[in-house]
């Protein structure tokens, strides 16, 4: 049995040294066991005693599987030279789907030449389409099986990822020869189980010249509030580390810590409190932050309007409008007035149209070659990812049962919370519901 | 004829080289003949038979006054070397004054020494603070007068070259020793006779960095549009050379220009040609631009709701609301459906903060020293400025008397029009009341 | 008559609005009458007795010239959409040159679609190749007429210009329906009589960027010095206007303005100085500075080896070992001794590659275009700039005459001084030869 | 016992939350167990049997050490919320050390303040100065004891941490409650154990940056050769990493693989190859990369003067040389002539002044605030750092024994072979060699 265990490649570099000559040997395979929709986790036992999930392989369900020709087909459809290039550019290799999932059976797809592909690493976006929504499984693995396609490559996120083991599973049903790897590319970083995706140090990169122009506004003028929202619906990884890469913000709020803002220990409290210390203060807020107080906020003002509605529901322009009334409010009750001033950027669109900086570019080449490697060595349905430092496969199922969320209670927040200052909003109310 | 004209000054460097030793000298006034306020215009017979209007001097109200001893007050207040620096990072120089005018008697002052000024050239934003609205001229030169400034620098745009003159006037009323200079800066580029206002550069440079993130994302999806909001209440300079820098830009929409969005030439069609032709198309709007259009759809849906309004009031939010509404209108009505996808960017913040990049430095270097060397020689009520690519002092009302706009019958305009393709937008109804 | 002069320009819009239908008639003719090469200057008596030389007409030499048939042949090679493209990119239009002059002759040509310039405006570099050295008019001109291109668009500096010039007088001579229109894109601004050459902008931003890393490193030390060679071989504009943005620099050198090492008022002596008063300092040096004191140098130390003598002649690493020198020698000869950590930063390549800024790319859009419209009707032997702030045609033998140059007595230069307050490095001797 | 492990660790997170409210506990211990200087290991075993070595602890040679005491001590010297400003901008804490350790006792202090720090981690450099070479354990140390410092906190590389160590072990041998810790900070990420160091991410940032200048200049020409020398005296990993990030670079030559120019499988042999095939190339060599060949080199043309020795030690001037030679040879022989255009870049310190980026940012906090709670909780002698992708204190003698170097026979060198497409200048001679 050749793949580790997390912990004995924890142990030491000996055992690393030693399975370089084989490329697919050294790959992590972390997952508990667990069974997933039509097909059994694959379960192994280890040299020493472990046991653990291992990805699959073509034999697993084609006895006769001959590699070889595998190979053979994968080498006349693209260069080698092309292939590291495709993938840093975000690319599916055999086929360019131009429109998501929908693409492989809406569109033609585009032949890739090094002509194509060349320098578009430096540009931001994709050259390909992108589509949300639903797809038809059964269509795109017809049209697999039709083209004779026998590498499927997918590059995306959570919902992405579930897409491709749907995709596997109707494979390995038919029983076809066809390779399917997933690379986990969303900046929001809510794949669990990796250390990171593909897109996450970029995006937090340019969040943190977001926030730099926020407290650049906050501090030219009086009581100045910058509010920097960031992406984030479920998850505040870029809005925690664009937070502590910043060191200029006052208060991070997050989906993962439900915060309030009215009272001792809320929002307002602690604003006021900054404003009288430092004349000025950044506010970050990831877009997921909040839900609870927004849907509870639209019920009472009963802002039903299919427009007001989208417009309220940007948890940014809701809370920038809740702080104003306060602070306007404060005047009419005959306390001591306070004019802020409340600046509010959006940087969503500038943060995801930048190029992929140069941590991220040497994440995807590792990340696009692992993919290609396990593909012609015959695994299948798989994500390659950076886990515990390590380069590691791992099946689908064990990235999308769950998504990645920031553990409030680990030490990673703590940090946070100790160079913002700001209150944990954990009023006793909710910290008996949390603990409850 | 007053003014020097450009043939005059352009006639030989000859005459600008005898004239270094007295750095005053070679400066251009620009201005034509008008009754301002309280003092009458400086007209003067220049050498060539020349007839033109003279910045306003010491000596012109204060016959015995003695330039020595304000010099030696120069000396004593700032070192010479912090000079230059003080003024390129848009301060106040002997002065500074916390939250805009109301700073001269709100505030105190603090004392500017190389160690504060230092390096901050090298940031965004201000350090010293900026305030709205109005002031009390009477306590403003209250407080010059009693703290025995002699030299006052005004940085800023439109609005606060207006308070300079009449600050100005004030001070000259009282009959102090008191020099007021003015430096143009203002990102809007909207002061009138001046090649252009320092910031302008930095933001049009900023401002095409949003517009490559919207064309980014526009490209990224099915008929994706891109509309990037840009600053300019009443002219659309940035706008403009944003557009005309970036090339991505499909329709540029400036005060300027009044457009409509319905029928044949209108918006509606163009953008519906271009998602055609092209697939995708980025959009800029200057805030001010169909303030028309906005006002008359208020009134129409009767949206009288304060923070509604304000909401609504945003072009970019208005127009992005339009484009969506045509198109899944044009569902309804049966025709051939065009799914949109609309990014809206506003980089207004982003913009406003960034550090000032390589042209601005220079250009504000040789501001900073012409305004103290007009100062020094006695000069007052003046603005420096470039005017034709050399440098210029031009007195206040000059440049107060009506604001810069884009004149869209000029080169300028045509050349963005043939850039982008987009309609002039000239029904012939417009036409007929541009023209009457 | 046509063509406005620059006096009737500045008189007032009004004339410019009534001239908008005919694109060519707003430029400028800027030059002083003077015979050329083969063909004389074509003199014109203006509207108000001023005289003034016009830019050359196909007219001027084919009586019958058809231009309706040359507008054909026009929109048949190129779209007019790419058109501005195509010059937003520094390219030769009809046809693209891949080593320069010798491109022309040497090559096959590769024809230009909107696919092969889309985006490339946005890289630094060319995709055309560049060659230097020296070419063969009579094979260019061969070529032009074989082909039949009608019209020829040379982008470059000051030797491409005169490059231009002479096919243009080639051209001329055999009769021929070609327009030949220069725009002038190079980095060291050494052309005379316009405002600023495409690229020198962009140029001056990201030296500014080598000197403030060049402050960094020199602050980080005990008597630390930064020294940064900039480009600049007979002109010193990239090092003077860079200095001026930056604000760092202590002194800076240029071929305009001589120095001397040892002595009173030499650059020792002021590095001593600084040192001891600030503790670090930063040189900015053209590459064309102290080339007298180097071939001075070269000759006693009889260095005459090949790779040697390429080594020394790069002025920044001679200096730099001038200054090392003159530190450690202080010590031998029982001088306090102050030992210094000196920085050398060449930063030449990665100036040139960058891509071009916003305030560039504007210019280099209006520049496309007026050439494009100049040529269209008619126009030939043609060079478009901007000068005094407004866009011109100005006939080739105007601005390959002579280089610009910074002149060490303008209020520029003095301004420069005044910021960094080095030496002016006048000593008697030397202010003896300038004036005698 | 409170340490655990990396087993332990990866077992899961639920460990982990159960010990947030200790914020020294999580961190990991990560040595094998050897004999140092003057002090012996601290073996210790863990719950699980497992045996490790534990960092150091004042109880473990002050018996009576009262925590309390030093803690108060604390408290009074910086207030907290300046502690993580000031180490997130490389700095000593308690103590700034003007002039690298000789300024422990050759200088006076300065005291930090919240307005000192404000805004130093947004400039490269540091504000403390830097100095090499040796210095005086004994004076440190007095030093130290004198002034009754309880925490020093030492920052920088290899050759830092070194010092670090010594400077520990005499305050042991002294029995001072004095903590030391060290924070790995250099961009050459040459410290062994540990993920990467702090300030590696940024460089790798802006080489890429110089990379693709040198790209941009070697397309532009034919046989365009871009040579861009990277730090790295000893490792390759800036040169790997960016080689990596870039792909754009043919060939990266790094200490770690020796090679050879001339004959089969050499240098010489693959740029003709690669200029023949793609017509330019990008070469990126580390500054310490065949050093073998260069001394070989400079023994045969026995150039002993100091200063040219300078120059020829300079292997980015040293290999442009031999690749110019190479190729005006070539001439001479007879061969086919293939021009050379070969551009050299040092871009040394403009990586090094650059700010640092967001990733080396989070990772600064980190470290900062893992150093400060090592030290509050008594620990001494430790180096913090990211282990495998967790925070760990490692005692010095672990990071201190061996230098970090790219290891040729990994996977990671294997990639970037497969992405640059360069041979592995593994002569059997060579391969021998290393086998042997």
């Amino acid at each position: 049995m050749e793949l580790l265990n997390s912990c004995e490649v924890s142990r030491g570099s000996s055992n690393m040294k030693a399975s370089t000559s084989n490329l697919s040997n050294g790959f992590l395979s972390l997952c508990s066991p667990a069974t997933i929709g039509e097909s059994s986790p694959k379960i192994v036992a280890g040299d020493d005693g472990y046991v653990f999930e291992d990805v699959p392989h073509f034999l697993d369900y084609i006895p006769k599987a001959t590699v070889e020709v595998w190979f053979f087909s994968y080498t006349q459809i693209s260069a080698n030279s092309v292939l590291g290039t495709v993938f840093f550019t975000s690319h599916y290799k055999q086929i360019i789907d131009l429109g998501g999932y929908r693409g492989f059976y809406s569109r033609n797809t585009i032949p890739l030449t090094p002509k194509v592909v060349n320098n578009i690493h430096k540009r931001g976006g994709t050259i390909i389409g992108t589509s949300r929504g639903g797809h038809d499984t059964k269509k795109i693995v017809d049209c697999i099986q039709d083209r004779k396609i026998n590498q499927v490559y997918i590059i995306g996120g959570d919902g992405t990822q579930k897409g491709a083991a749907v995709i596997f599973e109707e494979i390995r049903r038919r029983g076809l020869k066809v390779a399917v790897a997933g690379i986990p590319k969303t900046i929001d970083n809510d794949i669990p189980v990796i250390d990171k995706s593909f897109g996450f140090d970029s995006a937090v990169e340019e969040a943190q010249r977001a926030i730099n122009a926020a407290h650049v506004e906050a501090e030219s003028t009086e009581n100045g509030i910058g509010l920097v929202k960031l992406m984030g619906r479920y998850s505040g990884f870029i809005a925690m580390y664009a937070t502590l890469a910043s060191r200029d913000v006052d208060c991070c709020l997050i989906p993962e810590s439900p915060f309030y803002l009215e009272g001792k220990g809320g929002l307002f409290e602690y604003i006021e409190k900054r404003l009288k210390e430092n004349g000025h203060m950044v506010i970050v807020i990831a877009e997921g932050a909040g839900q609870e107080l927004l849907s509870g906020s639209l019920k009472t003002t009963d802002q039903r309007d299919a427009s007001g509605n989208n417009l309220l529901q940007d948890v940014g322009i809701w809370i920038s409008q809740k702080i104003k009334d306060h602070f306007s409010k404060q005047k009419k009750i005959g306390q001591q007035k306070t004019t802020i001033n409340l600046k509010y950027i959006d940087p969503t669109y500038m943060i995801r149209a930048i190029p992929s900086n140069a941590s991220d570019n040497v994440y995807c080449t590792l990340l696009a070659q692992s993919a290609v490697h396990g593909a012609m060595a015959g695994h299948t349905g798989f994500t390659v990812a950076s886990v515990n430092g390590r380069h590691a496969y791992i099946p689908f199922h064990c990235i999308t049962e769950k998504q990645n969320k920031v553990v409030i209670t680990d030490r990673m927040w703590a940090r946070l919370l100790s160079s913002t200052h700001q209150p944990s909003f954990l009023s006793p109310k909710i910290l008996a519901k949390q603990q409850g």
